[in-house]
Formats: structure tokens, sequence, C-alpha cells
């Protein structure tokens, strides 16, 4: 049913598959009088494109157009729409998988789900609709600014290395997988800075909750940590507090900056580990029949996608605080 | 802002708090003409009451009584309401942090939220709330009966030592923890079998990602692991997918049985993460002057939780996959 | 699916039948430190109770008991649940009906929606769950009291009479009706003062609409109008315009507050109209069999329920406006 | 707040303004594998257009285009974006206006929802919107071909003379309101035939409720009547019971085809009332300073829209349909 949309408030709804004409979406709860920084919508947009040896070569023209909701560069209060064109569809690249489940992708599921099989190359599967979700996002940032609100991303790991000690030792894991045709995971901190507290909401829409959830909706998550995440659940309880500091705040952050559910001014930080992408050298499909066929991936995908995953964690973190500063104006 | 319902078709929503009147909630989107398994859900609710040494002694007598949507037992298939009376309320216990603000607690994040300092021990965020995501969930699983799904929780860590292989070892670090007045976190594992496939939305509403709002809305969730999680970050992708077996299904099932947010018919297994609970022997409270004041920790609280969490979690998956086997009968 | 609730962000879930043990609901949505006025509660429930000769002579106690989202009876910022017990159920009245369809009545399509026949003499049908959104209500307006904003309504017809004119002969009207067990509807006119400019929604969720929403729920409603309704359609443009007063506001208010979908400070002005109902003396009804069969209604109804419908009216009203005076906070 | 989509399940998002690059929207909800009926699309677009000297001037090219959710024509589950450009932007047209609020337009009600002044000549407010609401409507007919339900509407009354009986004397009173550059409204009387009984919710969502929520978010209704709406309100009740007929249905349809909100399985008969615009040949506009200007007309508009409003009507009703087949499935 219904499932394209983001937030209640500041709200995001997106539209596209891999292969449409075009792919964008719809924001709606962006006040009104707002001039626009487009070129920090653009620059965010370039942030995601594919940056080294190790991204798909699949060239991403992602040309921004804004339909609505702008007077002159100003936001009118109304849905803001915009789309990105599908300059560069070569569905041909498909054509051999036409009839075939691929293993660990979606081809399967939907299938399962639709009743259908598409030819689109994996559709809205694909994490082509993720420069959505950047513009989205840059949106979203544009609208905290007046809040000093700040994203920060990093990788923190890559196939299992400590990527802020060992750059060395990931390279060389990098480039063993490159020749392998094989792909590789790792996992991506973010740190939200100037949050005010109070934000989330009790029971089941605790902010940790609604930004695990918007973190396991990108494509290939597999864990979301918030604060200390697994660390805490192996300490004793009078290890994990947070103690108070003496003025502001407290001395330590195992909590990640929420409590109960909800904000209370330090840092947010939060973890998510992304799982390697299936689509490798080869893939052994299964067809309809229920014969497996082995077949040699032309698809145009990455290897270490999670160079460019940063700005779309930012992303879904700047959409999930935006639609929280929206609603907790109206907690008092 | 309203923020006390899960689920889109088959929904709960919850009241209540620690110390109110009573707790409860309402369950729509249960079909009609289901006679009510009655000694289930009691069996539920018993599950989560204190079990052992390592609990708190709050005496729960948790009566359940359904208000409406039933007639002679059977489901009408309008909202099901209940109510559990709050029977042993002694706010007297909470008299003396009627100023304070407790470390790593929600009394600071709600005063910011709501601007106002509850006298009722937590209210909301007590972990009381959870009986009536007990009740919520019987009926989920319930209403689930017909397609013989099934949900399966198991401890899988205790303060950091793996519950599955080293329970005496385990054993002893909860008798530390118990003679320090301290408390234990870990990880529960959970299992969903005969599950559909194609349930999930595409974008936003990947299942995992709303078991993910589902399992991070518990008390104390500090993690979220879907399949192989962290480990199938380390790994290569060619080690990590999913092959397809020859007659049905896949051979290995690191994915958690979700493809793409779609289940594809395998076992869906996650894991939750617990921090142990902060409520300790001594706590350094803050009063609303900044000044640091220690108080001894006079409220009823589980030292390990964790004993009594995982009908809770199947509660929060049940109510999950309840939603969307009926959103997916609108999906062709 | 899930369809028991109003509004966004104020917002209101109602549960009960009209023989169930209980009826009641949750209010989300209403801010935290406000000392409940119950006198005022229990004012407006009496409201709706039968009060003359043309109304059923079912006696309804209707005690509002409080669940939660209370501390010394002020709010918490929490859901406010309460219940009101059905202590006067006399299935038996309806025994004669159990599998019965009436004519014009809620027995077949709920039969036809659910699959079920109740013998809970129509069930969430029944008007009785009306009493809960009096309770609903009643705490909408508690909410508004500090902007000021008034609800009023009257009856402006019965039985097609002007009943603010030639009372006389509407009370001949009623006596006949009364005389040959039948019914009588009319028109109720609701005015809303104090009312900020700014409230509603562009496109879908204009005010009028979200009011006209509200309107149509209320069991027998048939039409709408608000402002001069109907009377505009009839006019010229140039006879409908609300001109500019040289000071503040308009000269007139045809438009009933409410330009474009918003409001524009005037009294929102808007009229129900209400059939007659349908439970009158003798009802010819079908079996399964698809038989006719007569049966004198036993059931205790109302004659002339718009007596006790202004109350109700109102409570609409003020649930649509509590939840955009919420919503407005996030405009600018 | 976010107010821009209709319906839960087959649910329309809408964006643009009178004077955006572009309008269009999102549909969700479709089922996967129709093959679109594009023609019937355009047709519908086409009965929206200017229609004769009663018309406005605008020439409105309106190509509809379709950026997602489609693989070769054929639907693909997922959402289905569309776009029509503004060809035709002549904003000079407003210039005059730009800093006036006009009377009983959305100008000021805008300016005090939003805090900003458009320049945009109505902006969101203006009825050009309403060509997307065609579009999403044709697609709910088409997802409603398979189901064999029909909608039909026409004008049952222009400027309060019955234009199905007295259509010269209507024509006369046309021609007077142009000569002067006044306007007329009217009422539309809308049909959709072989509905399926059981569609509705009980209490706040009842399907007429639904449908007059639709109704009124159509620019300029002003009133609502399901079945034989006001009439009904002046009988008594057992002249207002739709008896069973012998064999099938009832004999009569007062009710419209909807009874405790549910759907009965006759015909839905609703009727939509429609005041003459505001956009006639002079305008006493307001300024920010207090001061009454009074500008002569430049915009172009319709003196009797209500020729082109049919199509909109059933658009609504037809979305209004789709998304409760689609609900009714998850009932049993």
């Amino acid at each position: 049913m219904a499932g394209n949309s983001f937030g209640r408030i500041f709200r995001f709804t997106s539209f596209g598959e891999s292969h449409s004409e075009a792919i964008g979406g719809i924001v709606e709860g962006f006040p009104a009088g707002v001039k626009l920084d487009f070129d920090f919508i653009n620059s965010e947009v370039e942030r995601r494109k594919p940056k080294n040896t190790y991204s798909t070569n699949r060239k991403e023209e992602d040309v921004v157009e804004f339909l609505s909701g702008l007077d002159n560069g100003k936001t009118l209060g109304t849905p803001l729409a915009f789309q990105i064109r599908n300059s560069n569809i070569r569905k041909g690249d498909y054509a051999e998988l036409q009839d075939l489940f691929r293993p660990s992708h979606g081809d399967f599921t939907y299938y399962k789900k639709y009743g259908i099989n598409s030819s689109s190359g994996g559709g809205r599967a694909s994490a082509r609709e993720t420069v959505s979700r950047v513009v989205a996002g840059a949106l979203a940032k544009l609208f905290l600014r007046q809040f000093n609100i700040e994203f920060e991303s990093e990788i923190v790991e890559i196939g299992g290395i400590d990527y802020t000690q060992n750059k060395a030792e990931a390279e060389q894991r990098l480039q063993e997988a490159l020749q392998n045709k094989d792909s590789l995971g790792g996992i991506i901190k973010c740190t939200i800075r100037n949050i005010p507290a109070g934000l989330g909401e009790p029971v089941f829409d605790k902010l940790s909750a609604v930004l695990a959830h918007a973190a396991m909706s990108i494509p290939s998550a597999k864990s979301f940590e918030i604060g200390d995440g697994l660390e805490s659940t192996k300490r004793n309880g009078s290890q994990d507090i947070d103690h108070w500091e003496e003025t502001n705040g407290t001395l330590t952050n195992h909590s990640g900056g929420i409590q109960a559910g909800i904000s209370n001014g330090e840092d947010i930080v939060f973890r998510i580990g992304f799982k390697p992408i299936a689509s490798i050298g080869t893939l052994r499909c299964k067809n309809k029949e229920g014969q497996i066929i082995e077949v040699a991936n032309q698809g145009r995908h990455d290897l270490a996608p999670i160079f460019r995953t940063g700005v779309i964690v930012e992303a879904m973190a700047a959409l999930t605080i935006a639609d929280f500063i929206q609603a907790h104006k109206t907690d008092k």
C-alpha cells in the first residue's frame, strides 16, 4: 500500500524507478519565505555521484529541476516537487535478466508482491531512487539551517576493517575485491549537532525508533545502533549512565543524545551497517521453472557503494529531524 | 504530536502511564468473526511478569478487560479496546524524586518536551506501558494463526556473555550485578516462521525498516540487526549471497528473510540489543537549579529485565507482520 | 480499515458499541499542564441526554471516567483515555431482530462489510457512540479556551419548518409524529467565533472540506452547507462577494468565514441537515432468505434526536478546529 | 501541514501552482499489471478544458506526461507520477494585484497562513490544480473498470434555475451575466453505478463523510447533499425509508446508496453546489495599509466554470471509491 512517504509534517513522497522517465518527489511542510540555496542542493547531489575506481561507471547527470512550490526561488509553503530525468537508460543491460530472479536481489520478492516481472533492471529496488532522498534531505538541511543543526557522516569500517585507523589495510581489501569482481560493505557513523532537547514521541515514535526506520530504509542496510549501541548491551548499568555535568549537559554520551526516546540536547550519534551488494561478477539466477542459470553481471554497479552512502544517511537523518522539529511546535 | 499508534491497517493505539488509573489501548483492523482465545492472551501477559530474583518485585496483577469489539467473545470487526487497571500504584516511592532529573532517564527529556515535571515516576516512559503491547501483540498473533505464522524469541547474550553457550558464566555475572545493585542488558533474537513472500513496501516502509522501528521503540533498545546483521558488513559480497536451492527457497539465510525490503518466504530473523537500565542502586540526579543530588533508588525496577522482554519483542514483531499481511491484500 | 480516528495532531480515536462493556476513546495532542474542568465535560455530556417527550427513554447514566494522561487533574501531554460504561444494556430488546435486516439501517451494510450479523442492536452504527464524541469535543473546547474560541449551535429547522420563526407550527408537527410513532429530522446551524485567520490547507484539507467530513460523519447527516450554502449557488457573483470593511474584516459573511479553504477571521458558519431516523413504529425487515417480515420496533429510539444533536455538532467542530490550530503552528 | 494527499491506500498527492513550472502528482496504490488507456486519460483532461463563451480564454495545452510507475505502458505497482507543464504562464496579468487582497479570494487567507504574499495569481488556490485531480481521477476510473463501476455527472441547476428543465431560461441568465462581466454558480449531481455493498467505515470515515470531504475540497464548493439531501430533512421518517424490494435491493433510494455510512449496493447519488466565482469585472481590493482599491480584473477566468466541473466531481468520486475498494479488501 501507499508507503512512499516519510514524515508526518515535513513529509517527503518519492517516485521513480531506475529506468523510468524520471525520478523525484514532493516535499511538504517546508515553511514559506525561504530563499533556496540551489548550489547547496546540487553539491549534495554531487556528493552521491560515483567517486573512485570502486564505484559504478554509470554516468548520472542528475540535473535537479524544481517543478513547484517556488516563486523567484523562494518557498511558497506549498509542495516542493522536483524531478531528475533518467537520461542514461540502458535497458539492454538487463535484457538477459528479463525472466530470471537474481540471488539476494529484489527480483523474486517484487514478483511475489506485485505478481509481475519487471524488465526494468530492479526498478524501484535500485539504489537509483536514493538520489531523490538526497534532494529531499538537502531541502531538510536548508530548513534546519535556521536552527544551526548540522549533519556529519564518516565511514568507520569497510569490509570489517576499521577505516578510521587502518586505511592502508582497507585499501588492500578494496583492491582484492575489485580484482575478484566482488563487493564490500561497511559501517557509517552519523553525528547530528546542535539539536534541541525535547524531540521525539514517548512510545512508538521515539526519535531513536524513527531514526532506525529511516536508516534501515536505505538499500543494503543491515544494522542500526544508537549511541554506543552494542557496546552498551555488554556493560553494567553503572558504566552506561550518562552522568550530569555540573554546568550543562552530560559528561558522557553513551545514549547517543536520546533518552527515553526523546533528544536531550547532546549530539545524536548513530551507526548503520551496510552489507556488500549482491551484484557481483557472476550471478547464479533462477528462472520461473526453477532452473539455476549462471549469468555474467552486465549491469553497472558499485563494488563499494559505501563511498557514496554518507550523504544518503545524512539525508534520512535530516528528514527525520525536520519532521520532529515541526512536530515539536505542537507539544506545548 | 499524535504518536501513540503503530500500524496502518492493523493498528494499535496505546494509552496509559505507570501510575495512571489504567493502561491499555485500541486495536483496529482485526477482521470480524474470530473467536478470541483469552487464555492465550493471558498466558502472553503472564510471560511478561517478573520471573526470578533478577526481576522487579512490583506485583502486577495485570487483569486484561476487553471493553469493546466483541460479541460473545467473537470479534465484530470494530475496535478492540482493552484496559489493565494499575492496581498497585505506590506514588510515594517517587516522592523524593519529584523535582529531580535522574541521569539517563526520561525525566529531563520529558520536561524539555512537555514543559512539565511529572510526579508519576517516569510516567509514560516507564516500561509499564509494554504490558499493553503484549496484549495487542497477542491479538496480532491470534489474527496470524490462520496463516500459521509463528514467533519465537530467545536471549542470545546477557551482559556481553553468550547466553546460548555459557549459561554458568552469565549466571555469575548476574549474581555480581545483583549484589552491586547494578543492572545488565543483553541481546534477544527473534524468529518469525511460515511468513509469506511479498510483505513490505519498496522504499521507506521496507519490512526490515518497519521491524527496526518496532524494535527500537521498545524501552532500552540500542541496536537492531536483520539477518546476519553486522556480520554481513564484514564479508565479501560473494560470501553474503543467499543462493537458490534447486527445489525451493535459499541455501542460506544471511538476509534474514528480507530482500530489497520485502519478505522472500524464508524465516525472518532479527536481533535487538538492550542496554542495562539506569535505575540502579544510587542515582546522581540534578535539580532545576543545576545541583547534583544523590538519591538512593527506591523504585521497584528490574536488574535484568531482559528475562521478560522476549514476549514484548514478539508482540512488536506480530503487530508489524499483521499490518503487512493486511496491506498485502491490496497489492494485486 | 482503521478509520476510528479523527484529526492529525489533536486526534481522537473512538471505540465501543451500543451494547459493549464500555464506549470511550483516546485523545492525543492535548498539550501538557492544563487543569481540566471536569464540570464542563460533564455538563456537555448532560446536554446530549434525552430531554423531552420526543427523546428516547433509554436511561444513559454516562459517567465519564478518565483512565490516563492526567496527574492531579492536570494534563501530562500524553494520551487522554476515557471510558463510559454501558450500564443499561438490554440486548433482549433486539433479540427479535437477530437475523433480520431493518430497512434504512446499518444491519445489511455491516453484514456486507464484515460478513457477520451482529446481535448488538446496530452495534457501532448506533448513535450511542456519539457520547464519546461529546467528551472528546469537550476536551477540544477546553484546549481552545486559551484562544477564546467559542462554539454555538441552534436548531433552525424541524421537519421542514423554520424553527427560529414558527415554533408553534413545529410543535404541532412533532406532536403528530409522536402520535404516529413516526420521526422527524431537521437542520442545525453552528457558529464558531473568535477564530484566527489562516486555518486550513490549500487543496484537499480545506477547512470547509474537513468540517464537511466531520459533519457528515454524524449519524443521520444528509447535507452540509458552508456560509450561505445553497443560497450562494443561486446568486450572481457580484452579489456573493464579501466586500472589505474599511477598518477590519468584511461587510458580509456569505463565505461563512472560509475563503479558498482557509479561515479569514470572520465567524465560521455552517449548517447540517439530518434525516428523520428510520427506527419508527413498524419496521418492514428482510431476512437472509429474502423474505419481508414486519416487526414492531421495541428498541429505545429518539423520535426527534435533533434536540440532542447540537452538542455533537459542536463537538465535531471543536475537534476540527483544535486540530487545525495545532497544525497551523507548523505553517511558518 | 502536509495536506496534499487524498486517500489512504489508493492515494493521490498533488503539487503545483497556477504559474509554477508544472502541476501534477503521484498516485500510489494502483495495482501492477494494468495496461493504461492513455486515450481515456487524455479525453478526461479534454472534458475539463474551456468549452464555450462562458469559459475562460486561457489556453491550456495540458499535455500529461507520465514520469514513473510504468513499463511499456503497464503499471508496475509503484507510484505513478505525472506532470503537466504550465506552458501558458502570463504572470503579467497579475502584476497590478501584487500587493492587493482581492475580495472573496485566497490572497488574504494565504497571507495569514503562510505570512507571504504570492505574486503568482492565486497560486495553489487557483482552480488550475484541478487538472491534476482529473488525471488522478482518470487513473482511479481505470482501476475501477475491472469492477464495472461507472461515474456520471450532470448540471442540475445554474444560477438557481433548473437546468434539466428550463435550459432556455438558464441560457438567458448566462447571457446577462456575460454582458455584466458577472459570474454564475450552480449544482452538479453525480451518480456512481455498480458499486459493491460494504464500502465505508463505521464512525468517522463513513463513505458519505469522505465523499463530502472530497466534494468540498473542490474550489467554490458550498454545499454537499447525499441522496435526497435536504429533502430528506423535511419528511417524516416513514416517508424517507428505503423499503426492501422482494427480490433485490430497495424500492427507493432516498439514502443515495449509503446506510450507516456504508454502501448498500444501490447507486450512490450526491449533489455539490458551487458558488459563482468572485473574479468578476471589477474587484474592490484592499492593500496592506487597509485602503480599498478598485481594480479591473485582467485575469483569465470563467464566468460559469460549472460547465467544466463535472469531470472534476467525477474524479474526486472515483478517487474516493478506489480507496474504499482497496480498503475493503482488508475487512474480512
